[in-house]
């Protein structure tokens, strides 16, 4: 059987057959409306008390990141939105509280889930595990625990929660194979982070596999295979042998410098979406945070954060960073980023609008909360402001000239922040990476935002099945592009690095090393496969393959001529 | 009193106030749907009868053109679609004929006015005028006639309808002045095509001027006096002299070349809608047409034309421009030009979607059966084909292909056709400007569609309100990749054209001069105009401030250069 590897590397194991109860919610109507709140109220103190348990339990056997994500569900469980929506349904509509729970699900997943930023479409996971925890308390449905399994185990199931991933022991799971699930999802995800092999997309494998049956699954290949022959498991252990090694070979990519084979030194760093991120980061032994999107903050809340609230985030993650670069990009919202209260109107072309700095330089007030939180937080670390959504230098200098406001307002007040913070732009709009040697006179750096780039370039929304066949960062147009924004910035002295996807792609890497990119900002996950990458590469080798994939036409000839020419 | 200028000139004469009658429309309750029906009836052949009264007089007093938009009227009266949208409304909700008129009117006039296509948007004053041509009559309300008219006479209105501007006798009317309108409204554009002096947007004119007023009115400034003293009479006659001079000027650009002081030949073309629109290319001395919207004979109809209901048009065309240039952009449906009968989905940003060639490459059928046409009717002028929104080498060759199999099957059949028609694209996504150079390799000739252009390379919708200050034709970078593409295409021998509103813009001509443009495609009423600037431009003094401007950060200081170095 063959489904999606996802998360590379050979499981070989017995089957842990591991399937949610089904649970049927139905609609029901309420007379005693008092007591079915208070049958809500009973299973949320439940749905707590089980939480903390699994928190304590998984900090002892797993570790403090990995219980975080219970810390993290028990504020969910406590959000006073969602259990607003809940008691609401079940007030307005005299529904059941499973009806009621299913639907504030359905609509908080669902709003997550349309965020186009990965980290806020993670949180999907969450919310519908949670949701999930309190639908089987309601129902009085069991539930298994992974904490419980001690031997060398493949699991087996429909998908993963969040919960689930979390109580997951590494030195005990060889494997997981799933029926749900693609290369975004929060298991693809957890899976890639701990080094557990993952096959995705293997439908009713569920009832295919059976308790306790022999499994191998290559994370590779996306083969599966049940109860194999010794020969088979003969040629799977060898091949296990062999990734281990390169694993192994990665884990030695901790310490080192970023530096290619012919000695030429870059950085690679981490992208954020919460201060807490930043642990997995140096993990990772990134060399520091080049994005941090600060949407989480504005989204989490149905009112906007305080300056303390910010200030006390971006201080978390600078101290946590020390001396190494922590970028904040200044707040992203509009487009598909929608935060309710800020009540910006529906707009016809939501990708071509008001979002981001249009945003935060009509909204003065609102972006200057968020400047003096970044300022004050420059005094204990490394921090550097960066601006999203540039088009024009006009909207440069008008943020600058926000800075030094609140820098003004800052001094008078005694309170303490970098005078010399770095202030740099997102080049994510063509405008500026065309015109990007006069953008380079008016910064301290640039970071290429490659996903709006492209999209940008060659018009085309990503998101939008019927044309998503067009978008390619392989693009000669958008390579001329990239480079055009180094070789500018370089000319004028200033630091050019990256944050969008294609900083972390195994085949791009060779052409923006040869393209001379300062700094690669990636998940955490991909930091030390990017720095392997790195150091296997000659610039100047790269740099001759740059020079004939620019002249060629279209974007599957680029490809294939890296294909040809990179090992 | 001052309004906006919108049609240059100075006006004097007697006021004419003319107001439409007040039709109050009100909802009423039919209880008998046959006659309810046959007064809609009545009403619809007594407006068909007026209109074509209209007709004969406005043909014996002005011309064919301004007659032939009471025949446009005549067709929309006899529209299926209008007709049983009335219908159904008086049927379905047993409302009086007004309410279902207004309603249609209402309904059909924001269809249109919702168009990108200014040609489209037009349309919506037809609807408009006619519905209240039938409204009128079910009111039994009176109509002034313009057509009376007999002494010099300054027209005082709220605004115009498409039936009053075509009663305007040129001799007669010396200047115009509403309370609505700007510069694209229909009547601004009727106004202007007569070069009948116009100031828009004089609240309450209506009522301060009265009968025989006297009246000045500048229509460069925007200025209006009413009863003015001796003096402003004898400044603004002088005045009057001085820019009749510069009208006499341009009408001695017909017949000459567009070529620039110091001798570069350039071809000034215009852009039609429908093949009627070549007559005013022709009357304004157009050296062809740059670019032919075909959507208009898709939006026509509750269905698709049929081959040869398209061949006739293009035949028409390529016959009435003989041996002058037509270039015929196949289909640009999606975005927001909306066909209602072919179900494009809903998407979240159209402008980044499911529109123009990438519809036609997924619509075989629909996309074969207009190059048939097109090819067909190549036999009768010459006729270019140019594909709209290609951002990729593939979708050219994809195109391409296209042709040649149409090509084939034709000769099949022995149907006539031109076998070296010229093929180009439209440049207005930016993967193709920066990567022109292998674009040019693939195609004859490129035309630079300057509107969409700007939107991408500045990520700005310029129909939304709250970031349309942000597009901006003279952005250091849309000239940068306009250059480029013109720089590029000559490179490999290809001509490069511009259909965008940039080529027709008084400020950006001398620009698109110095960096070598070969077409400059515009209304049919700005060529003159155009010629006029190209006349008085020296290239070489041009290519000084283009070299100066492609320096300048931002769009306002490459603005000021412009005004400060081109008188």
């Amino acid at each position: 059987m063959r489904g999606l590897g996802i998360s590379a590397g050979i499981g070989i194991g017995k089957a842990f057959i591991y399937k949610e109860p089904e649970l049927n919610i139905s609609k029901g109507h309420i007379s005693d409306l008092e007591a079915e709140i208070q049958r809500l109220e009973e299973a949320i103190s439940k749905a707590a008390g089980q939480i903390d348990d699994l928190y304590e339990m998984t900090l002892k056997k797993t570790g403090k990141k990995e219980a975080d994500v219970f810390a993290a569900h028990r504020m969910f469980l406590e959000d006073p939105e969602y259990l607003s929506y809940i008691k609401e349904k079940i007030i307005g509509d005299r529904v059941n509280s499973e009806w009621a729970v299913r639907e504030a699900a359905d609509f908080y997943t669902s709003l997550f889930e349309a965020m186009e930023d990965e980290y806020m479409r993670a949180r999907a996971a969450d919310i519908e595990d949670v949701s999930n925890r309190l639908l089987r308390i309601l129902s009085k449905a069991e539930q298994k625990e992974l904490l419980q399994i001690n031997e060398k185990t493949i699991i087996v199931a429909k998908d993963l929660a969040p919960s689930d991933t979390a109580q997951i022991n590494k030195d005990m799971i060889a494997g997981i194979v799933t029926e749900a699930g693609g290369r975004t999802s929060h298991t693809a995800i957890m899976a890639r982070t701990m080094n557990i092999p993952l096959v995705c997309g293997l439908k009713n494998i569920t009832d295919i596999a059976k308790q306790n049956d022999f499994i191998i699954i290559n994370g590779n290949t996306g083969e599966v295979i049940i109860n194999p022959t010794k020969d088979e498991i003969a040629f799977h252990e060898k091949e296990a042998e062999s990734i281990k090694r390169l694993q192994e070979e990665l884990n030695k990519m901790k310490g080192q410098e970023s530096i290619s084979k012919d000695g030429y030194k870059v950085e690679v760093l981490g992208n954020i979406g919460t201060c807490q991120d930043v642990d997995m980061v140096m993990e990772n032994d990134g060399e520091g945070v080049g994005l941090y999107r600060t949407e989480f903050l504005y989204m989490h809340n149905d009112r906007l954060p305080t300056e303390e609230e910010q200030f006390a985030a971006y201080k978390i993650a600078a101290e946590k960073l020390g001396k190494k670069p922590l970028i904040i990009r200044t707040l992203d919202v509009g487009g598909d980023k929608g935060i309710p209260y800020l009540n910006i109107p529906e707009e016809m072309n939501p990708f071509l609008g008001y979002r981001a700095i249009r945003f935060c330089l009509d909204m003065k007030e609102i972006f200057a909360v968020q400047l003096r939180a970044i300022l004050r937080a420059s005094a204990y670390g490394n921090v550097k402001i960066m601006f999203p959504m540039i088009s024009g230098i006009e909207e440069v200098r008008r943020a600058k000239a926000m800075v030094e406001e609140v820098k003004a307002e800052l001094r008078k007040e005694n309170l303490d922040f970098n005078e010399d913070i770095e202030i740099g732009i997102m080049v994510e709009i063509p405008s500026v990476a065309i015109h990007s040697r006069a953008f380079a006179k008016e910064v301290d750096f640039f970071s290429i935002g490659t996903n709006d780039l492209i999209q940008y370039t060659l018009a085309v929304d990503r998101g939008n099945q019927k044309v998503g066949h067009l978008y390619n960062q392989f693009h000669p147009a958008v390579l001329s592009l990239i480079k055009m924004t180094i070789d500018n910035g370089h000319a004028e002295g200033i630091r050019v690095g990256m944050c969008g996807e294609a900083a972390g792609d195994e085949r791009m890497i060779p052409l923006l090393l040869a393209m001379g990119l300062d700094e690669f900002s990636m998940n955490a996950s991909q930091i030390l496969k990017a720095r392997h990458v790195i150091k296997n590469t000659s610039k100047e080798a790269a740099e001759g393959i740059l020079n004939a994939v620019l002249e060629l036409p279209t974007a599957p000839e680029v490809e294939s001529c890296i294909d040809e020419n990179i090992p």
